[in-house]
């Protein structure tokens, strides 16, 4: 036994709908000493993702369910203190698979080491050059194939993922149209990354309306973050042969009893073509994706917002706000050194 | 004027659920003399098929609504009578986008010369050498890319598109699995066809519990007819990286209000992709495709059936077997010669 307190969240029963503090409650566990081959992190950041209200359900279709009394699984950024193989040393920052705790124990060839040399912070590679960045990357270039001169609409576009496709649509010299649920997130799309037009879906009346106001040559291709009625919605806007790529469905989480789209014949009518894909489907292409990724950040091309909530105390409120819309940008949690 | 009368049956009303005599009357109308560059044919055989029944509706969104007024838009075979272009002869044998009526006037540019040199009857043309074959061809071939090895699901297997689909899968090393809605159909498929499994969707219970004990090892192909619950149930059994193709979808064309499907989040899940097509989108590749398939057909690897029904008159109720589930093959009304 090391003298290392690990502070976790777990679960404790699945959410009937949006997580509480019941369904997710704290606890204080000893941390163990490393058995060969493995290594204890302390945790800096802690990604918050949509997914993982997914996993606390209990539908074994849907990924892998956590556990009950399991800690809430999470991908994190920590450096190592404890090791128990040559793979890394203390000191070493690395990515892994984790969970919503002070402390996390795995086997170092889990750990991706993070190369601090060219001096980004090391929350980028949790936002535009980790998940949600990729998870952009991949859905929009192979999965959307934008052409040049076409029309791209991005739902949840003030999102992690979402900024990041429209940004690379506009690379591609597409027409970009963004969704997002205020004022001020239309504002930064439109006036700081460039996207052609703007929809607050919260103000903006029959969704039909305004996309085909915003596009009046329709919608080639459609990254739908959000599902629902804005789904059903862009559905009845597409072009022939319009791709929609999905990569998650947050307004359906919380409800079990959610209705499908309605307008799913738009498929036959304009042989439309809807993928769904997680960003795992592309693990052997990450490192060309991310040097590709660092270099429009550099360059300017790719802005980004990370939403950094302080104390692991408070992962449970900064969760939820995934839910309200109330995050800008890649949402996580930092744990400040002690 | 000719002195040919032109029995129709045309679009008085929009029907709100299965079409009936009042929205879709009976009328006598002249034949006039063809224009410049027209032909007039006498139709021997219409083409019934699901998708004029979304023609029927007034959603501008499905292909091109039929006018009120005008004849029922069908695919027609028919032997030109009278012709005013060096393209056709009197006595050539033709497949053109026609209506439910006796004769159909229209460019002579636009009406397809048949082959009848090799001796097959003339009503293949709108089976499995004509659009329900070739949407068989490119749905299975293009959309599904079935591997060997791989399992392949149809619905409204017995049917003229399902039945070829089948067929191709299994000349392509898959293992296949149809669904249809009786015993006679399910025996037919798998006596007949050599389908690997068969699912009477009438008398099977749960349709989920059904679809995994016929595929143990999950689908990999799900050609969909008939959308809905079935649609529903499959979507639940899918591989990863599963493709679903889709070429109508019968069961909601006669409710407005049918709901959309609830599993779709599959598609993230399992990386799904659902891809909707109508033949047209393969014109270009046409002549290799029922070069091809008129090759299988010769040897007996593709077996198909006709649902002929004699009479225009009997159109109507004809058009209705699609709904019910009472036809047993490529359904079209036979115009008997006087």
């Amino acid at each position: 036994m090391t003298d290392l307190i690990n502070r976790q969240y777990y679960l404790a029963q699945r959410p009937a709908s949006v997580p509480t503090s019941e369904d997710v409650p704290a606890r204080d566990v000893p941390v163990a000493e490393p058995a060969e081959g493995m290594a204890v992190i302390k945790n800096m950041f802690i990604s918050l993702d949509p997914a993982i209200r997914g996993w606390m359900g209990d539908d074994p279709n849907y990924i892998e369910p956590i556990a009950i009394n399991d800690a809430v699984r999470s991908s994190v950024i920590g450096r190592v203190v404890k090791s128990n193989s040559p793979e890394l040393a203390v000191g070493d920052a690395v990515m892994s698979l984790g969970a919503w705790e002070a402390y996390t124990t795995g086997p170092a060839v889990a750990m991706n080491k993070l190369d601090e040399s060219a001096g980004l912070p090391l929350s980028n590679f949790l936002s535009v050059l980790g998940p949600t960045g990729l998870t952009a990357f991949f859905g929009i270039l192979d999965v959307g194939k934008p052409k040049a001169g076409e029309t791209v609409l991005v739902s949840a576009a003030a999102g992690a993922v979402g900024s990041v496709v429209g940004q690379i649509a506009k690379i591609k010299g597409c027409r970009v149209v963004g969704m997002a649920g205020s004022d001020d997130k239309c504002a930064w799309l439109k006036d700081d990354l460039g996207f052609d037009e703007v929809i607050n879906y919260k103000t903006c009346g029959d969704y039909g309306d305004a996309i085909r106001k915003a596009c009046p040559d329709g919608v080639d291709v459609y990254f739908d973050n959000v599902g629902g009625e804005i789904l059903d919605a862009a559905l009845l806007c597409l072009n022939k042969f319009a791709r929609v790529a999905v990569c998650g469905w947050i307004s359906t989480y919380n409800d079990a009893d959610a209705p499908g789209p309605k307008n799913l014949w738009q498929l036959v009518a304009e042989s439309v073509t809807i993928q769904g894909f997680v960003v795992i489907d592309y693990m052997d292409r990450f490192p060309e994706a991310i040097g590709q990724l660092a270099e429009w950040v550099m360059s300017g091309q790719i802005q980004f917002k990370e939403d950094i909530v302080d104390g692991l105390d408070n992962i449970l409120p900064a969760f939820l706000k995934l839910f309200d819309g109330s995050n800008q940008g890649k949402l996580m949690v930092r744990i400040p050194e002690e």
